[in-house]
């Protein structure tokens, strides 16, 4: 961390404030005096600094990080990937291509279970679907609950799939303990309580990206859960907000070969919701396996039109054949490029 | 609602349509034959009609909604405002001025009372402080917890100041029984989980926006709050994420009378966190006065550069009491031009 | 275009409304009344009505276009690809894959002439580079013009590769006379005398989306060229400003099935500007091809450290030279998959 | 400026990178050595130095400027506030509040006479009006041209209030030589060659701030301007494009204090523009007069249902008489209490 001072501090404030720096923090600090600013640099562990703190010192111009705020989900200091491991077939971050697929939200065991059958056969090796549905209206349909949970697992245990799906509350972690994959939605992203709570669990976490939060305060937001001792995070990109309202939100490609560059954690795509319509989902895929992603989140639906909530977003089955078919052949092709 | 339909709509597909949101809705449907295309229009209450599931319909080429998708928090069925009584002297959105002012963190009972019997001197009738603290990192100061609100309370008893302070889980809930008012802080806006239970109770609550929530997305969570029969509804603009990174977020100054003229709740504005900087409070201030605002919150702090979070946007007793003199004597001149 | 009317018109200023409509426009008006409201659709060309001015009638509660506001730009109207053939060798928007690479800044012959020869060899079959360079500061090197003009065309000569570069100026059109694509920056995306000036010439034109442009006003720039005849336009998108700042910008990858989809027009992509660093560059440009552009636009620099600007985003050859197998490869792959 | 160098730089690359900064920046330059990096300390004239390209080497981690790249616009080198003197009456920067108001497009000379009356009567001091007009659509009325300004002569002629307009070429230069304040669109801003030009004559400009430029890019835009000699130039914030759409940009109220802070030039506040709404005119205007706006700039037409532009944000004559009542009075409120 680089600290210039105020061409007002004085030598007294300088070393008052290089002491308190060494006390509080443990780091050792080196002082470079210019003609117009005197510069500190603190070296050793400065995940622990904080530097708005530091910015608002009266004797501080301003305040640059070198080091990254985030330290268990660094490749810095974990250079391998991490590989998580759902079931015999399926590991995730292990250069191998998975996709989720399913419906927005669980209506019924006749929808979930044909579907749950139809996406394995089209390829996917996990099971998507929603029981507790985030809505923007109170009004709006909120999902099936506890009976969605059940029905999840019936169609696990009539296809084998392991199955994804979202929490919205603390309280509701024991039910979600026979989950293969617990969801933490972009409206939750720092929903640090929940974030906690999940730290102590060791289940796998599929966390997706706030609407408009940054790469780092994304990582951030996985360290919280990494600090309780959870490792098991996975990062989903899902589209961020931005002036371009022609899609719903606007896919951040690049943060895939960001995050596996700044971190060790796996890195899925979801280009259902980043998009918002249907006919856009293919080239979302493409682009992102393109682009290194370990896996990709669809919504598929039996029936989109009469589909419960997000609708104009989902696939038919067969519509989703076809995806799954290309992004396979892509992921093959790119595989033998290597 | 008005709905376009595609082209390609045949009138069986149509008539089977039109059906389904009679039926689904309870509204009834007008509709109007062009030479390219059809439109429907539907009529009655459309705030259960889910313009996302219509939108998904085969035949649907888009939909507009003309009415707001909320009802409580909506002024065109409650013209008057809405006052919110605190105690015997306060009351938020009858046209005076409230300012809330305290520390970002409670740090110790000699802080806070300090600080309190400080803002009140300068005109403050609320304090504000965190116990619970949102913070990005899990290795920054996460607050003093219960005991930060016990010195809240501390605080009260000594000036006679209600108690404004923010809530991060619905475990906590019973723990803010004899708290005054309840903040939602923006990354919890769409916490549906909070707000539905902050629903149930019947405690004033201060809905800060969410860091990139639409003016319709805000209204809609406390819409939520409300539906659940609790009416105490603040909404606080605390500025948004836009891509200018000179403030930490950009104050949405025509947020206020937008809500003035959509809602009927009161509107509070945080010229702290929306722009982090302390030189920044008076200006932001004084233009959220003039704007119609029923209220401030601000951050002030004995020893900024000491505060355990914030400093940087933190005004001294102070600066406080100069800036309190100035908006309400902008407050006094504004009421004489009526 | 669907007007919806506010419950206060009276039927004489429905009437006078209409009539202003047909007359205006030449668009025949329907109307169907609600119970609440009145509504009216246009049929017929309604390109030149201004959804503004229509908006802004007292007695309209508000306006939906149904119909794009461009029209040479649109692939309603145009189903068929538009492909720009620049020589004999090099067709855009034919199917095949083309890229443009060369240096920011044209800084010598020495310099152009071993670039052009280094990504010709590579596969490249456009080379780009800047002779006149828009920079933020007005103490920035600033190109060497007509030089760098001239030193484009020595490259030319030495490769046959056709070369685009930036014009900033109407009254340097002449001087682009020899040039065989112009670009125009995102900084004059809606330079709109400039895009009315180039519409007068045949020349091809690369149009980069402006910063925070949305797709339809980077339509709607093409059909201000297309408007004055020049129907030889090319979309080149190249990032948006969001709030995220570890990139530059943020590649919008959704733009190109999106102009696809809508228009006729062949995509461009620039992985360099998108992201601002070079390890950025290959996957943004897999993803780009993944998703269905006709072509990229990389920038390349003998000793990017030394380049004269942006060298923070340029590979060097041999770098240019591993991404351009890779596309070329994955291009192949998809094409095979067709 | 502050460079962090990588731990991977070797001694003879830093001393040859020290050697090259010496000699094209004329720089001194400091150097402390770290546990794990080294870091350097640009000191003297630091705005030449292209922080972009210092980026760019091989050797270095990162870049931070310590001071700002505009030095003509900065407030450090220019303590006292500008004053733009316009006629005997009219001085922007003193102080005083001025408001210049006037239709979007000069429409005929009834029309602008008749409204260059009223808003004089009003108290506007400066009478604005669009000969010229950018337009999204190549199909949307363009403006007057030529007549227009001839008209706005005569208005002035028959009023005696100076004229601000907007120029859209280089071209078109000679023909404003005889208009008081030459505006510069927002769409504009970053057009380079154009501030050139008009930082050759010595008129003055007001340069409204581009629809996503921050701060410091508007900043180097006046650069431009006034590193050709003209330093006659005022910012006009007329709104930024967030993800927000109720308002058509969002006001940016916070640019007021930090112009006013960072540099020595008037801020006029536009916001008619920046809400695209008549009803918000009104608060927005007092927002940025109670936030320190030397002046605001208001559309006003005598019939906006029937403006050839704008026409939703217009304000009648008799609207505007009662907005400049207001902030005149909040102006001289605002004036008591210092």
């Amino acid at each position: 961390m680089i600290i210039v001072l105020k061409t007002s501090a004085t030598p007294e404030q300088i070393a008052g404030f290089t002491e308190m720096l060494k006390t509080n923090y443990g780091v050792s600090v080196n002082r470079w005096d210019g003609v117009h600013s005197t510069v500190l640099g603190l070296i050793g562990d400065t995940t622990q600094v904080d530097s708005e703190f530091i910015d608002a010192q009266d004797i501080v111009e301003s305040v640059k990080r070198v080091q990254e705020p985030y330290k268990k989900a660094n490749r810095k200091f974990h250079p391998e990937n991490t590989v998580i491991k759902i079931n015999d077939t399926v590991s995730i971050g292990d250069g191998s291509l998975h996709i989720m697929a399913g419906p927005c939200s669980v209506e019924s065991e006749a929808q979930i279970v044909q579907i749950a059958k139809d996406v394995k056969q089209s390829g996917a090796t996990l099971l998507r679907g929603g029981a507790f549905k985030p809505r923007t209206s109170p009004y709006a349909f909120q999902g099936l609950k506890a009976e969605g949970l059940d029905l999840l697992k019936t169609a696990r245990k009539e296809t084998g799939l392991p199955i994804v799906t979202e929490i919205m509350r603390v309280s509701h972690i024991d039910m979600f303990e026979n989950v293969d994959i617990i969801q933490v939605g972009a409206r939750n992203m720092q929903n640090f309580e929940l974030l906690k709570e999940l730290g102590k669990t060791r289940k796998p976490i599929l966390l997706k990206r706030g609407l408009s939060s940054t790469i780092e305060e994304w990582l951030m937001s996985a360290e919280y859960i990494m600090a309780g001792g959870n490792n098991n995070v996975m990062l989903c990109e899902r589209g961020i907000r931005t002036y371009e309202n022609f899609t719903r939100n606007t896919l951040d490609v690049s943060a895939i070969p960001i995050i596996k560059k700044l971190s060790h954690l796996p890195v899925i795509v979801d280009p259902s919701h980043a998009s918002g319509k249907s006919w856009l989902v293919e080239p979302l895929a493409m682009a992102a396996v393109a682009a290194g992603a370990d896996g990709l989140i669809i919504e598929v639906h039996n029936d989109p039109p009469h589909a419960l909530s997000d609708g104009a977003q989902s696939l038919t089955p067969a519509q989703f054949d076809k995806v799954a078919k290309k992004v396979f052949a892509l992921k093959a092709a790119l595989a033998e490029q290597q």
